[in-house]
């Protein structure tokens, strides 16, 4: 038996829990690590701003110097731009993602496509842009040894946000890449509605590179980035969909990540207590 | 040449223009003729509850001396039910409607599939509930001579409302049964973002039983359901998609429905001269 939220040592199931610092948006890099230690949660995942807030070499000592592992920085993207120069600006930019995810040790830098461009309806053209991009960053991220994570976002992001929609988008635009520097992001909020996700989960066999946990929940508030919940408050079958990301040989962390203006406003030691509870009950045998 | 919004003869192309009464939906069943007639559109879509308000006789009646089509009534379906006497009630009120949309010469009933089942986060059986429901509903569309259409949601929908997210998913439930018996509906603003989405169309060839077009409008507004709009006013390249169901060889109609507050708050003439200009412009050569 493991501690819930705790590192294992088999490799037959979760490395652990992971907090992602959207969840507790409020708190500097350093307070967010500090709630970790606290709340015995072995990993966590990083945001730019918050990185940047702190400062790159300090933030990467500060995880370091608490034992904790990254288990992702967020994000990198945003390649879909009718501008050449806003293109290679964004491409610089992931540029710098990389190096800083290198800096870190993340396991992955996770990808948000970016959505439509700008006075364009065209699909084809906003997806075939995030190829292109991803390709032209994919020797930058062999370099530095980081692994890139694309991820898909729900169908609501589409038009602004993420035009890849579907487990099987991210795949198909990872797949001519090796898997240890592309793969896929799989987040339960964006894709729990696919009635084809078990046979994309099993398709992603050694492209997993970040399992992200939400509910989803209902009725959606007026920003449906926001309609998140504590594992377990919403209607996805979340150990089903671990058990099928277990098949398919991921043995990474399971990083909670709750965009919601309700757990926001929360005290983050109650948010911690409630992510580290909930692991346990529903996902702590896998 | 023919007027935008005009019946066509040629079997090449959209039969012409529909107008869905939820775009209307101040209105009643005789406003919403009248609406029609006054417009220069063919055709409408009727809504249950507002055919019930007129009574059945009457509105069949109405449309009739007109001289107007009904490419659909919406709407049943609704099946996901945990308690079998709420199952029982839904197949006895969609035999009803099977009922209705023969009086009314309806060219499709629309079936909204109904989301998960109450207490439960199974998307399996609640699929499986509707696959059987449908099934018993078959034979009493067939006796009655009136095709099934069925509707795939956007999976922002998926939890609450339809557990059909994708034209594939309606396609996989429609398969089993005579096309003449069980088509889909391919409604713009419930599957544009999808990446598999001309496929699917090219794949739904004798199926398509009603084409249903919206815009989708960013930012969405509180209610998702209402983040629709007049046809160019959103991001949804509406002649690609019309030209792929037309090469899926569908010939009916070209049925705008529009859920948004802004669209019910106009002056309904307003409402259907833009209506129908805009299905001129955009699709008037299709």
């Amino acid at each position: 038996m493991k501690a819930p939220g705790g590192e294992r040592t088999e490799e037959t199931g979760l490395r652990g829990l992971s907090l992602n610092q959207a969840t507790v948006r409020n708190l500097t890099v350093e307070q967010a690590v500090g709630l970790c230690l606290r709340h015995d949660i072995p990993a966590v995942g990083l945001w730019r701003d918050r990185v940047a807030d702190l400062g790159l070499a300090r933030a990467a000592a500060a995880v370091r110097a608490a034992g904790l592992h990254v288990s992702s920085l967020c994000r990198g993207g945003f390649f879909t731009h009718a501008d050449p120069q806003a293109r290679a600006a964004a491409l610089a930019d992931n540029r710098a993602a990389v190096a800083e995810a290198a800096e870190l040790g993340a396991d992955v830098l996770v990808l948000v496509s970016g959505g439509l461009v700008p006075g364009s309806r065209d699909l084809g053209l906003a997806r075939r842009m995030v190829a292109d991009a991803v390709a032209e960053l994919v020797p930058v991220a062999e370099r530095m040894g980081v692994r890139l994570g694309v991820e898909a976002l729900h169908p609501v992001f589409c038009a602004g946000r993420c035009v890849l929609s579907r487990l099987a988008d991210a795949l198909d635009l990872a797949r001519p890449f090796p898997a240890e520097t592309v793969g896929v992001v799989v987040d339960t909020y964006h894709v729990w509605w696919d009635s084809q996700l078990a046979s994309q989960i099993a398709g992603a066999r050694g492209r997993i590179a970040c399992f992200q946990l939400a509910d989803w929940i209902e009725p959606l508030p007026a920003d449906p980035l926001l309609g998140r919940g504590h594992l377990g408050d919403g209607c996805i079958d979340l150990a089903q969909i671990t058990a099928q990301v277990l098949a398919a040989g991921y043995r990474g962390y399971a990083e909670v990540e709750i965009f919601s203006r309700e757990v926001w406003d929360a005290p983050p030691d109650d948010t911690a207590a409630t992510v580290r509870q909930r692991f346990g009950e529903l996902l702590g045998d896998l």
